[in-house]
């Protein structure tokens, strides 16, 4: 997707880790950071996952919202709703996950992978406080780049009185 | 388990990995490398497994045999072979892996974890060219300990003519 | 150092690895990082200098300056200039490095890492582009956290039109 | 070297962490482990000295010495006894170092190093209890090979009584 291009709304059945649904709108003026990931993809596992997870401890809960987004492309049968919450579980994984809906025609990639264009896991997409997305990386990006991007999106936030 | 104690033979229905099954019998006069995991336990995931793995290419496959025990004993429904074949191709496991017996009275503990006295996973079992326990190692045991045992076991066996 | 509060200038009869000195009044409209370090100190050869040299890659020449300081308070005779001068071929360090000015009273601890009320070493430092002090931190911060602040400096300092 | 030939003796000087100079004499019986660096060799530091030290730490002193030989062959002038003696400080080594003689024709390369047919540092290298050299290795080798040669060594001194 183009930098500065507005994030269409994901699509997701089932959310665990949270009480309620988690929609764009209701986190316009925070920082969202994205992170679409496989629970049997290796390169989730070691460094997307962990990455998310410094990301959910390092910045205030009221300013940036991390948001887990279950994208299973592949091994549709291993990763379903009961494994994942197994994996959350061992992996003391706290923030939002939510289940990418499975394409009803059948295509093994689900609907917001499709819309949002992600070329696989694990992909960080950060969208900044009006909603535009700002990052979209499939693979490795190290945390010092990520930490930059986030820190300006959060100045960005602040000056706009967010 | 006592070390110097003789294995006891694993429980295993089905292996992956190999064309035929394997047993402590056809093993006798090679070092024996048992890795008892689970699939979504992250000790195993981010230390056991390589270290599994990292054996299996260190040393010559005549003289030394790694061996994978899905040892299941939490979260079953998420654990199955299905699942267990997804994460095999995913990370890139070449060893054979034997699925340990579910216990037939319903202890969530599988037969061969009760039997050599598991108490989690990973566990670490080191067999000599005799099938005598020489480790028997719950959690992490660092990889100059480990090479240190393999290599006093392999050189009793080149010892005893095997 | 309290944070918000104007730098001092630093000390340094000798630079390495530029042709001219650096000067704070120079470098101003500039994100600056100051990384103090003693070539014989661990933490800084683990993690600091390898910080301040993805730092120096990372980010475009022209926006933010690396600063390293070289401020030797212990073993004195050890890591003199020509010591220096090995490590940083050795380490292969490009950034400008300045040599910490020898307290006149003979006060071991160097006279810039007096003023600057360093307490030992790593030390990062984080001035923004009015040469405000915003990090003072003594040990190892993350990748990320730095990362984010180095972000919202770079940031203030384009809608300030530097 | 040839595996299997026997070590010449070393040329040391100064010995630091030791009370009594070391020789290959006295070591015989023992399995000796030689960690030939430079204090300002960054594969030393980073990978072959925590190497070393795990091995000091991890095997029973008994039965195998560790041995520092720091064999400075650049910056000759950054290296000497001073610098290495503060170096030992900071990075809490505690096994015996040897510092190679320097070549009286003033061959940049010392004594030892040359006659042990050295192409660097970081080298490791390996003797058994008759004093044979069992591996010579220069550059990065992982803990798990390492580790399984010293077990190796290990049951051949104990199966010779020694």
């Amino acid at each position: 997707m183009t930098n500065g291009q507005m994030a269409p709304p994901w699509e997701v059945d089932t959310w665990l880790n949270t009480d309620a649904p988690l929609s764009l709108q209701d986190l316009r003026g925070m920082v969202v950071v994205v992170h679409a990931f496989q629970m049997l993809c290796p390169g989730c596992v070691s460094h997307g996952i962990p990455q998310a997870r410094a990301i959910h401890q390092a910045f205030p809960p009221g300013r940036l919202q991390v948001v887990g987004l279950h994208t299973v492309f592949e091994h549709h049968a291993a990763m379903g709703e009961i494994a994942l919450r197994a994996f959350l579980h061992e992996y003391r994984i706290r923030f939002p996950v939510g289940i990418d809906r499975a394409d009803p025609r059948g295509n093994p990639i689900p609907v917001t992978m499709q819309a949002w264009h992600m070329q696989g896991t694990p992909t960080l997409v950060l969208l900044d406080h009006e909603g535009r997305i700002r990052l979209h990386h499939f693979g490795q990006l190290d945390d010092l780049r990520v930490g930059a991007i986030i820190g300006q999106l959060l100045a960005e936030a602040q000056a706009s009185g967010s």
